[in-house]
């Protein structure tokens, strides 16, 4: 959607009648994420709310950073819940988003066992946003066999989205094969100089490899949603 | 290219005939940056001889962070040297490069006066490794109207790169109005805190807009490689 | 009042009898905001004990990051209890303060949902101190446009409080648009480089607008208090 | 000027004919800050070509961060040098700013002889914007007496500007004394643990005396701006 | 006790024989703090265990950091608990130190409410080892008429303790009021860029009044340490 | 001298005639220091106007972080320079201070040769202010022997200052062997991690030793005075 | 065993058919540390199931960061379970492991009892490893005599392991007295300026005694791996 | 040598006949560094002085951090310049250094050309202390196929030395590869988030590999004294 548009478009406010002022910021009409709810920090009733109401407009609903129990609530048919990422995803199969076929491929690499979470998010938003997404789980450098008995796995792909903690040198080894597209996502496991995450993260932005780009720490979210906006270039 | 030959091609060290053991970490032949020299911190004598070397094979040369004494000095036809960039560009018209057309569209934005050396070494670069580049500067945030005036710009672009030192806000409002890519450099113009960039660059990393691809700190080069990437995608 | 008449009522301490050595900080009479207690941190007994006391001499009291059953245990007449930012207010209709009209005007401006316990904070403080104060919620970066059609509230307005996470880019799109005073508060809303609070207040420190005054982060009770400060001259 | 109205007149650009796409930003025209050009990071011709232009457009123009040459270099009449804080002001006594009388009263107070830089700055761009200004340098906590000592200067005044490095605690012992607005400026004096600034910014952000307004580090422009801004108010 | 002396006796290991190898390193026999145990991170069993063997050899012990459930079970006669502190003394009357008299003057001065439990901590050290110590609680920098009339309690002292968080400037306004010896300890009490206590500690060493002791963040034993032995000197 | 006696004598002046309202904080007569100035960013001119209106009052003055051609201009009688540390030091035979004896015994203790500088702004203060100090340099961690066979010098005085760059472990040792007043300062001797002096800083703050005093980075001059103050206790 | 045939056994995947993607990077082949499980962050149920599994295989298995119930559900026989360091150990004695003498002579060294944990940690997974080891456990720089009486436990070790929190300092004191290899540990342990290791951490980096070996904070594992590699030296 | 006895040499100094006091902490006895200089820092004349004492006294002498113009006036027979590294080397071939023979295998790698100079410091050191090394320059991460090409190398070694800058992942990719011990120096080369090698070091800290030995950044000579311990052991 061009930006002309897009700026008139914006004067449409869908959930106002909601009565809910409280509109959460990454449900953005340009920017291809409306029907995303962020829950963390968010009372669970005001989450199911607004969750059903999208489900109601769109057909579909993709629910980050929440529980179990709030799954259990939510009462949506279709609805399924991954506890590694703590995701709720709903699409009805009538809807557009139902009725579309996933296109492209987006590659998720994790480096250890702790990044599967921010993997999973990045794969489930990648895929409910419309993208192939397939995922390649414990191929850190530690064991950097593994890395090259996958490439093929590599060559199959679009984008590429790379998760790992600690040193956060998985990008760079995995970027020295490809000239593909690779998004980069620091993950806060670690102990002591990790400092949360800031230490992957830095390190990744200092890759010798040029042009990577670069998530904050934990978000497989965003890197869900470029890997998409990527994968959808020319298709 | 695939990962598959890649690895096998990696084999062949085009450079080793130089007596040169120190060889740039920027010239991977993978990723297709092979071509580039990266000048700073190398004697002068050094980067003279490793560019006329590699524009002796491949009939083009890039030198980043250069200086226009290391150009003068330099001696190759069609060489052109950007004093606010301080790049070196190199290429024989009859050289593979030289006759290939340049596809796409990178649209490079910079908010201020002082981001323009960054937004001018990502435009560069991106033009020189293959795609249609444009600029448009001083479109910072405290002149809202400049970014809506200019909506078109976006409209026309497969890539965006935008560039902003300070507070880094110009890629949130940018992003807001558009779904494509966009990449995000913050450079080290403010003062106080701005600490040298980090505080750009954390902001960007935080932005409201879910996918912004970030770049380390004045990182020109490298965002002009990522939008090339993407720009690559399906062309 | 003036400063050397300030400093002579100085020599009075109204609470010397309360026999409590160990006064609140915030209570001070020169700055206008005595009748305010900071709860975080106090025993709940001190706390209704001074409120108690304050209310009784001044008719009025503010409880600040307060709980609800401190609340329920205070048994004041008319006091009201604000759950989102955990303010408990109490004013006599017959005291000064209960008869003085609200005078002025501050607006509160906040980015997202979770900013609102700042801004209800902000909100509150400076309507207590005697300004008439309004909100304006979920105005984010993100959604540009709800900034642009809200911008006559700014104009209605003296003085403007802006509250904002993550980035903290929305004082700066705000500031674009007047010249009128305006207070940047940041909130620890965010994840990973957020740093709770410091990535947005370093960005709003360094604010490509001129002039924007910024406050520690979360601390809506401050940006109330410097609101109604700026919102009494020439009244 | 009204947010609607500046919305419109944001479509002029008067410096587009400058051929110079590079026009910075503290240049706005909504701001009130239209007729000042930070000089620092900026080419001499450019700032003197600027300067100029502006000066002959609305008949005054401030300069901060100059230096002397450029002063001696600018050739217009009325143009005054500061040399402690390096800036160059020109009003021409016909214009309508050489008309207008200054009004109310900013107060500058700094703590010690190295921070008068960063008062200057603040005290010249508030007089610039139109507000009368005055300065009392030297009353540092170490001297306590002479804080008391000046009460007097503090109730004559409408704003204050508070500017201290090391420890940064004058803005706190000042702001116990009064109930008027105050802006509080950290220097980057000191050495070891002043961390340039940042410890006198956080002591400030910090300060027990609720409600005062913090400014990035050296950043005197930003306060004369607030300064003013507030100043202005009820006049 | 020279230091030839103390080489010679370190050879003494006293509790060597309780079969604890783990002995910790605040009761060194040279430091004069033999008879204190830190209590913080030891198993209850285990400072009980201690304390009474210390008491057992000495007629006296200090616990620090404990709680009143250790308190309660420690059952030796003599004991006391201070509740802000956390600390269990105990003094046999017929020990050396129960009959020795306290001697000189430290004054514990503290700023807010919340940094009482530092301040009983570095006085209830300091008497423990001997000095003469009294307390001044909120006499914050907010309230500059406390501090002017307590100066006759700093001219009675011989050394001063002063505690501060938030901002931390008290130090340096007592600071320029006398010439004798003045520790500060920064507290963690403040949110956001109080950091825990690293803002109020750098501002306190770079106070603009020379000669100031600082210590580590809640370190209010070390401050009674010093305190002490300052006191000590000429007694 | 008592507090209330200063705050009489707070109300005098004695600069003011200079015409120079920017005299420096280190300057305070309550604090002992009047006599001193603080050259460091003061221009040569003032800074050689300032001490000798100081050495014509008082007969004597003390000029740090000065160099050898300011020395050369002063033309003081009596003068000396202390290349090390880069003192200017003054004292007129006949008046009061040189005519009085240096009392006590200050005892600075250096680790490395780049902290001696550092160690002599210590030694040079003290002695000024009227306390006999001595110096032992190099004695370092590494060199354990030559610490434990310079016992004796730590049994002959009243107060240690004890100065350490890169891991700043000294104060430790040292004050493991006595139970006097041990000033500890780090230097900013390293690199890398040295972090210009915060590891030192933070390792002396963290020592196992309790009671150690601590000065901001460098700050010998802020060492000397805490020392002499401690010095004089009971002379 | 050789890099070459390492390359080439890294094609093995010994625990694929566990249909466990998941396998910590931890027990890597090359590396010697293949039996080691890092329980942290892992599910119990998935901690036990590998274990057993590489206990089955190998008659061998560590689990690191454990806790006493997984001890108790794994069931397995000679298991034991260190309480300090939370280690779960267990070796068939018929297994090549258990058949094997440990060799050489690991001394491991802790400066206080909070360190203790890490002290443990780093000697059992030497001595799993196959290494000798032995500890001493505080030996602090606040008692130095402690260090200086047991310099021969230095003499008979072939590779030293110090472990210390605070400010670190008893690597520096320990390495001036011998020339063998030295590994220091930095913990968490400490409080304010500590920053949980951070300060012991970059005093160690700093030590002034060349070539000492760093890890990162509470890194008692690596510790180990570390003195067990340098100790296999020769053997 | 045992501690014992070099308990006992400790009171031997052989420089204090020169009456310099200032003696480097580098040149100890013990850990077999006495014949090295540090020239940083250090006054030409003096470094001159000593080196040339410690030439006449051991027969050799090694001055790092030093420059060209000093090795031209040092006038050393033998003494050779290192001009990548800033080293002075000077052996005398009848010494009983310069007749031992180099023993053993430390072999350095580094990732890129700016790390040469921190690699040959390593280098240089190991061989002057009696190691054979040998160097292996430009094996980034970003062309992984030279590090696989050259894992003979590796195999010859006894201990391996990895110096990177930017992300240091070098040692990772490297560690995985062997069960040698590996010594990982970071450098200081990079801009913006490389934060003058913080990002590398905490990279290496935080490696997926265990075991590996860290050193403060650029310090080769420390990797180079530690890489010559463990290479002697056994031999």
């Amino acid at each position: 959607m061009g930006v002309e548009i897009a700026l008139k478009s914006l004067r449409y406010h869908p959930y106002e009648d909601l009565g809910c002022a409280r509109i959460d910021n990454h449900r953005e009409l340009i920017s291809g994420t409306a029907e995303v709810v962020y829950a963390a920090g968010k009372k669970q009733s005001r989450v199911i709310e607004i969750a059903r109401k999208i489900y109601e407009i769109h057909g579909c609903v993709l629910v980050t950073r929440s529980d179990e129990e709030t799954y259990g609530m939510l009462n949506i048919e279709n609805a399924r819940y991954y506890p590694d990422s703590c995701i709720i995803e709903a699409v009805d199969k009538n809807s557009p988003k139902g009725k579309r076929e996933k296109s492209g491929h987006v590659l998720v690499v994790s480096a250890g066992t702790s990044d599967i979470s921010v993997a999973e998010e990045a794969a489930v938003t990648a895929g409910f946003l419309g993208s192939h997404a397939t995922t390649l789980y414990d191929v850190g450098v530690a064991g950097l066999h593994r890395i090259l008995s996958n490439a093929r796995f590599i060559d199959d792909a679009r984008v590429l989205v790379v998760i790992a903690g600690m040193e956060g040198a998985l990008p760079s080894v995995i970027g020295a094969l490809t000239d593909k597209p690779l998004i980069a996502v620091p993950t806060s496991q670690g102990y002591g100089t990790s400092l949360g995450g800031i230490t992957a993260l830095f390190a990744m932005l200092n890759s010798c490899v040029p042009g990577i780009a670069v998530m904050n720490i934990d978000n497989g979210f965003g890197a869900g949603c470029l890997a998409h906006k990527i994968n959808s270039i020319g298709l």
